[in-house]
């Protein structure tokens, strides 16, 4: 019989295909058996998952490879087994010994001073969980077939990263946001996505129908709903399909006016597939992965900046000082143990506390301006104060550049608008630009958390509140001839794009597999019509 | 040697006086001697913490007499510790076996369905404490000399309401922040505090002045500094006596404008000691510990409202419906886990999401209604479909209430003005009054949550952006002819008074104990002036 659960929309699209249930092992405990069945047991289970990752591998590139050898190559290693069969020589049954001797393990990752070990804890999180799962004889998502939709109550990035997409699929989740990095991932590669539904996922099994777009499941779908969502799907594969097509061209809106529209990128990878002439250039680059690995190290962060502005070949390339805590830990570098991170040290807050680390980004920056236009974009600012902070230690950086003789150029400085008092003071920050991040501005200014599932539907961008902020910036922006971008999810979404051009954004960046549906939705937009919404 | 500790000003006023340090008893291990020995060790404490709190109790009143009796009868109480006597029996020494047996009883109360007893698991906790520091033979503040200033890390309001502050005093901590419930305390007693100097506390001794205006601590200071502080300290007081002796006057700036001031209270103790005719009435009750107790008890709830009604004598009495969640967690209500709790379901998200608890509280209001003015405020407000489904209930509880011949009327029914979104659409939102909430607009406003000590310096009342959409609020009440106030702990700051009057404020609302200062704050403002600050 069909069911309908409600759920919150968290990428669109339409998907139906067979439901795969994925279980966390968190609470599964093995029944004990003898010394040698439990060290056999845990020897078969370490091979199979050395097997499914060496596999895994072989089909990856670039980082997510790098990121799954490395888990080959700690499977590999005796050493980390040695100590669960010491244990379960002492009595321990397989899943409790490899647990215990994991944690032991993680922790000594947790508290290295070396940030690429600590990043890599997560790692050993997921080598932990795929041995588990082999002990309980559960699957492994990457064994999912093709155009599956995968139900759980929550999804690792990396089980995300470990599916073969390529054929479909859908994701629905018992708790979840639409605001978690997998969201992100899932709209970065349209998957659709429902999150929310609460615990009715566990007993889902047949067929299943994820509408992205209204947020809803259907399990055990009948004919009618089946033979609708296929007419759906394929009527958006088509405007998708036509918004690809012309995906290169300008995005006019119907009375004309031109809308740029770039990209938000963490890396080169994310524009491997992109021609840039099909965007105006990179409206954000978000630099905490790649700072998180080269913290002190300028010549690794020059290149990263350097590739950048080589890909996008004379556009103008917008990059991020590192916007570090939040949701955004890097430890030995954030804050830790706020009551509320998002409200806490983040950003350019934190940036001006480490001048050394925040000085090794600038010099990488202001060398990197010597090959293309870049602009450096500040997080998180509250006060003019800051900002006028940051060009005194970016003056300094380029005395001691000019000293030294080493290339540079000056970049422009800007701004990024997420702090509602900043937005409703923004003339008092000289800034080049002012870019609009959406997302946390919303959040701020709805007092709504982008990562709570239970306040997801008071942080919407179109609060009529949000939107005054949003055009009192535009305004300035327009008065001073000075640019002002939005790099939210907000404009990519067309439910939104009409109110935001209309208050007054001209410029909108976002995430590379969102530019085609940008584009054509803000050619659907008619700014010389009356506004309906008004 | 004179040394300065500069630190964050949390409660003004100057004090000085001889160093108490307190040490939280959490590290401290006792060694372990036979187990008469231990057993002998935790009767003397128990005993001496007993004989302690007895007299405590004895100079108590009301509510926190009734507090201090609990604990007396705990602790009477064998129950309580044969658990911990038994653990000593089998090896464990008493300090570890008195903080096991009350982990114990701490977690049974957590647990407890009973919103009551829930409730007294602080009490349990400070049981605990007060035990294991006769253990360890550490003072208990209460025994602090009088006039003496209390240096520790932090410090729990139960600490702060256990000490006699009538002969002066003062409080200097390792951590905490402007925003903690004890600095809120001290503020209330004009208790001088100084917050986040660090860890240099520990080694203080000997004289020590606090000075709660400039945030500075000075140790060992030179006659000079004694002489001066003296003279700081007694022109204070000439001022505060100046104000006090015309508190009951009105507040007139000095081009003759009227500010209406009323005060902030939890209930009606907080207004024992004030003639209600030095103030406008109650702009805000915070009805969270009244309603902790009382959740579904009408009863209750009017008897608490209706005394607040009567002491006003006709003025009018603001209550603000329940504002849980945030820091203010009430088990089984709130939900538990959130990553960032401000931004997460507080307010008037959380009573339209327990309509049964809050129609109780909307009867109780609907009934008090009949006795006087009362104007009922609504926390959190987002939206304005908030204030409608509000409305609705309350016109549905008036329909019931009539139906049952129960004396009623219609309250006024306003909004808080503290979610920075509903600021810039205050237009949207038809309520009968505003209120501005300016401790948690000005924490959204410049993401900057209240409770941070690291980011105490961003969330700041008079930041541009602020301000903006404080006037933006105050120009939209004097348009449409509808009250605007404030009701944060800015309207009893004498550096914030003027900016916020020329934002166009003509009430506030202040804690009782500021309420004297502010009136002889306001008659320092000249609104005729040409702003300085513009």
């Amino acid at each position: 019989m069909e069911r309908r659960l409600p759920g919150l929309a968290a990428s669109s699209g339409l998907a139906f295909g067979p439901a795969v249930t994925f279980r966390a092992v968190g609470e599964l405990r093995r029944a004990k058996g003898s010394v040698a069945t439990e060290k056999q047991a845990l020897a078969d289970a370490v091979a199979a998952a050395l097997q499914a990752v060496t596999a895994l591998a072989g089909s990856l590139e670039g980082e997510a490879a790098d990121i799954v050898g490395f888990q080959v190559a700690l499977l590999e290693d005796d050493a980390l087994t040695e100590s669960a069969y010491a244990a379960i020589d002492r009595g321990m049954p397989a899943d409790m010994a490899w647990r215990q001797a994991m944690a032991e393990e993680i922790a000594g990752y947790d508290i290295s001073e070396d940030l690429y070990f600590r990043a890599r804890s997560a790692d050993l999180a997921d080598i932990c969980d795929r041995v588990l799962r082999q002990l309980f004889d559960l699957p492994e998502l990457a064994g999912a077939p093709p155009g599956a939709v995968i139900l759980a109550q929550d999804l690792p990035p990396s089980a995300f990263l470990g599916i073969d997409w390529s054929r479909g699929g859908g994701i629905v989740l018992g708790s979840g946001s639409p605001s978690s990095h997998v969201a992100m991932l899932a709209r970065g590669r349209s998957v659709p996505m429902v999150v929310g539904i609460g615990s009715e996922w566990e007993a889902v099994s047949g067929t299943v129908i994820v509408d992205g777009v209204a947020g809803l499941v259907l399990t055990g779908p009948s004919q009618e709903s089946i033979a609708r969502a296929q007419r759906q799907a394929s009527e958006l594969g088509r405007l998708r399909d036509q918004a690809e097509a012309r995906k290169s061209q300008p995005a006019l809106t119907k009375d004309g006016t031109r809308i740029a529209v770039m990209v938000n990128v963490a890396g080169l990878a994310d524009v491997a597939a992109l021609p840039p002439e099909a965007c105006d250039g990179i409206g954000l680059t978000r630099t905490e992965f790649l700072v998180e690995q080269s913290l002190r190290d300028e010549t690794a962060q020059f290149g990263a900046y350097a590739g950048l502005l080589r890909w996008a070949a004379g556009r103008p390339v917008t990059i991020r000082t590192l916007d570090a805590g939040g949701d955004k830990p890097i430890a030995g570098y954030t804050l830790a143990g706020e009551a509320n991170p998002f409200l806490g040290l983040r950003g350019i807050r934190l940036s001006l506390r480490h001048p050394e680390i925040f000085r090794v980004q600038l010099r990488a920056l202001a060398r990197a301006a010597a090959i293309g236009p870049l602009k450096i974009m500040l997080p998180m600012v509250t006060t003019a104060h800051e900002l006028e902070q940051t060009r005194a230690l970016l003056d300094a950086v380029l005395v001691d550049l000019a000293a030294e003789g080493m290339p540079h150029a000056m970049p422009a400085l800007g701004i990024m608008v997420e702090v509602p008092a900043a937005a409703m003071a923004v003339a008092r920050f000289d800034a080049a630009f002012y870019s609009i991040g959406s997302n946390d501005l919303t959040q701020y200014a709805t007092a709504a958390a982008r990562d709570g599932l239970e306040v997801a539907s008071y942080a919407d961008v179109l609060h009529p509140g949000v939107l005054a902020m949003i055009a009192h910036v535009a305004r300035h922006g327009a008065k001073t001839g000075r640019e002002v971008s939005l790099c939210g999810d907000a404009g990519g979404e067309p439910r939104a794009i009409a109110a935001l051009l209309r208050a007054g954004i001209r410029t909108v960046s976002v995430s590379p597999g969102l530019l085609a549906l940008a584009k054509d939705a803000i050619r659907g937009v008619d700014l010389s019509a009356p506004d309906e919404a008004a």
